[in-house]
């Protein structure tokens, strides 16, 4: 008799694996929408150990999903055509600093957090810094191009990526680039693989870039009563020779509800707050954070604050943090969006997202990275609501084609993965998708590496509530 | 009768083109190695022009070769396989700078210098300065990831591009990436496409990201009786805290060809000389270099020099930029370089390249952007001596060897081309070279574009002088 896939990674596999299905039931879900079953969960900790899982999946055309600490917020890491979860959660952590080079050999189960503090230790920086880190691995911000406030300045993940390994999806092991700063040996695999969501194989190890750490940091806090002047002070601070580390903002809704949830101080009473980090040499930082307290004064903003102890420092990003637990707080459901608009679209960006929140009677809380454009407008709601998560649909989808008719993108940060697969093409054109589909099939042709992301299943749109339908 | 590809393009392409064998000689060469003749050339100044010409080509299987300012390094714009040269080098030059977006729109055909020009008037800066900016189009750059003495802080061209317009090989027009800069929209083609050499399509357009211009510069000159010497100032400035723009490096005989060809004031005895430049906020910029001075001195350095007027630090910059001309002198032949090793690996390499250069008696002398591990070693040869030429090839073929021996790359800036293409599997091992097929053949089924260039054609050699076999 023929054996089955599981038998065969039975037989095959050292690393522990469950396949029972009362074991499974955690992996239904991760940090976005919809629920699904895996049929078996593998826990690899080797690159050996992923190149078989994949040889079996593909020989016997078995779907893949790779998953870290199942912190994403695309769906990226859920089993949607059931088969095998490749759980990288039990991989070792493993930092290697080579300081004379400045770079850092990482294991794909290392918490990035745990990055930045080895970094730390010689004086360097990791600078990607999502506001995950604390728990979500390497691996998986690899294959999502995981951003973060730092981004501004210092760009993404991919940006510090100069080397992978990687297992292709017919189990095959390779290395992409190396370990210098400058390399155009053929055609760039590292930063293909990087935010490829996991549909073009398995990253089981990196070589990453830092940086000196800067050797002075300085906040800035500012509030403004309308955000037509908010966005006059983020687009006046960027455009006056300085680049900030951070210009994050936090509107109204935001604000209180952090204050709700523990009060930093924060002012309740005005449209928007707007904080800027900006870092580098001491003597430049000061002169920065002057001016850039400056201009917010001059476009209107009050309570504008120059933290002058790290702890009056930490609160004030303490209260940025928070902005994401405390308004899960106001309802059970959170529809996190993370359309990404040209940094001079901002303001009318809010203006769309004000209109979107009235149009469909939404509570719609703004908050995010303004100084990059990146803003995570998020609707509160409750999913046993029906009426309510359709019209919730129907915003987030005018959300995408505002940011689009802006000229902005449908995801700065958190990925396609399967609840903006079906506006892919809108912002790609046909051309675009069936490029990026020809490097999918020449990659993977029995299509098991992560089946369901990016490209979207036929007749896919966008719902939300598929946990109650099934 | 069914019409040749040559009768086609007349017919159906309005710009100008030719395919007399006697006006075609300008475009046997480039600025590397080889001679080989297209078919026809056909001066293209807009997408649609470049769409139709693949398509035809794609239709009648004839090669397209993309070519700027024909100033490539590794053969990229050489028609190895004949067939039909796309010169873009007429393409009107065109610049649009959206300063509340810090980003540009850029037409292939601009030159760089041009773009950093524009930056600039707007305070700006576009960063990559590969030293032919004055020369080279924007889309050489692109098809080549081209680098330049301010990688070291600022990162390569792939750096900077956010979108493209591209032609795919079948010629349909696709935009990929956009205006924003954080975007995870599907797979990354832009940075695909950026490096891929013309083998992946034709880039007809981009969107480059810029940052605000550092209001202060500081040069710092060192000379050092040994390169071991040079090789720890350039550690020891690496690891204190500083990130310099740029750490450039000159041989002794080098420095010589320089003061031979105009005299600057170059020291002609010591053994190496280190040019330093660090950039940003004045008062940390005059804290750094005189950080640096002492760390030069600290390791030996003498005539450090720290220039207090442009004109002087102009002249330092122009002694740097010399050296390719001035070393062209020496022989009539000069084979350049570019193997990249870890920055830590710096100092064995240059006693790697001493015993190349001693054990097959040549002029071998080295220079270039020390920083990032990115050294030029240059053979200075004739090569109408085939003795000569023979053992300039072994040479070249250890200094690969030796490259990636030390955990470097083939190529840290100028490509692959034709001429490097026969060590290609040596750095990526099999898989890698054949993922990067699968990326061809799907995006080109047809090989039209640019083939003969990254993967070596079947049993081919690195060899020189084939000018004087054909």
């Amino acid at each position: 008799m023929e054996i089955g896939w599981i038998e065969a990674l039975q037989e095959k596999i050292d690393d522990h694996m469950i396949s029972a299905r009362s074991d499974l039931d955690n992996y239904r879900y991760d940090s976005s929408f919809g629920e699904y079953s895996p049929e078996a969960v593998v826990y690899v900790t080797s690159t050996k150990a992923v190149s078989q899982v994949l040889k079996i999946a593909n020989d016997y055309k078995v779907p893949v999903t790779p998953r870290g600490q199942g912190t994403g917020l695309s769906g990226g890491d859920l089993p949607v055509h059931g088969g095998i979860i490749l759980d990288m959660s039990q991989w070792p952590a493993s930092v290697e600093i080579f300081p004379d080079d400045l770079v850092a050999r990482v294991s794909p189960g290392t918490l990035t957090s745990v990055i930045h503090a080895e970094a730390d230790k010689y004086g360097l920086m990791y600078p990607p810094d999502p506001s995950s880190s604390n728990i979500s691995t390497i691996g998986g911000n690899l294959a999502e191009n995981a951003g973060g406030p730092r981004g501004l300045k210092y760009g993404v993940t991919k940006d510090y990526v100069l080397g992978l390994e990687v297992v292709t999806p017919e189990g095959e092991v390779m290395q992409t680039g190396g370990h210098t700063i400058k390399n155009v040996t053929g055609l760039d695999l590292t930063k293909l693989m990087v935010g490829s969501e996991g549909i073009l194989g398995m990253i089981t190890g990196a070589t990453l870039k830092l940086i000196p750490k800067p050797s002075s940091v300085q906040t800035v806090i500012a509030a403004f009563s309308t955000m037509e002047e908010a966005g006059k002070a983020i687009s006046k601070t960027l455009t006056s020779g300085i680049l900030p580390a951070k210009i994050e903002f936090i509107d109204q809704a935001c604000a209180r509800a952090v204050e709700e949830y523990e009060p930093l101080g924060l002012p309740t009473d005005m449209e928007a707050i707007v904080l800027v980090e900006v870092d580098g040499h001491p003597t430049a930082v000061q002169e920065e954070a002057t001016t850039v307290c400056k201009i917010m004064k001059e476009v209107g903003g009050t309570n504008v604050f120059l933290p002058q102890t790290n702890e009056e420092a930490s609160r004030a990003w303490q209260a940025r943090r928070l902005v994401s637990p405390a308004i899960a707080k106001i309802k059970p459901t959170k529809a996190s969006e993370d359309a990404t608009v040209p940094r001079s679209q901002i303001p009318e960006m809010m203006v769309r997202l004000a209109e979107i929140r009235d149009k469909y009677n939404l509570s719609l809380v703004v908050f995010g990275h303004a100084g990059d454009g990146n803003l995570h407008p998020n609707i509160l709601c409750d999913e046993r609501d029906q009426a309510e998560i359709a019209r919730v649909e129907q915003a987030i989808e005018e959300i995408f084609h505002a940011a689009l008719e802006l000229g902005g993108t449908l995801s700065g940060e958190h990925g396609i993965g399967t609840m903006k697969s079906p506006f892919l093409e809108e912002e790609l054109g046909p051309v675009g998708v069936d490029m990026m589909k020809r490097i999918k099939e020449g990659w993977d042709p029995n299509n098991i590496m992560n089946p369901g992301k990016i490209f979207p299943d036929k007749g896919q749109r966008l719902i939300l509530s598929r946990r109650l339908e099934e």
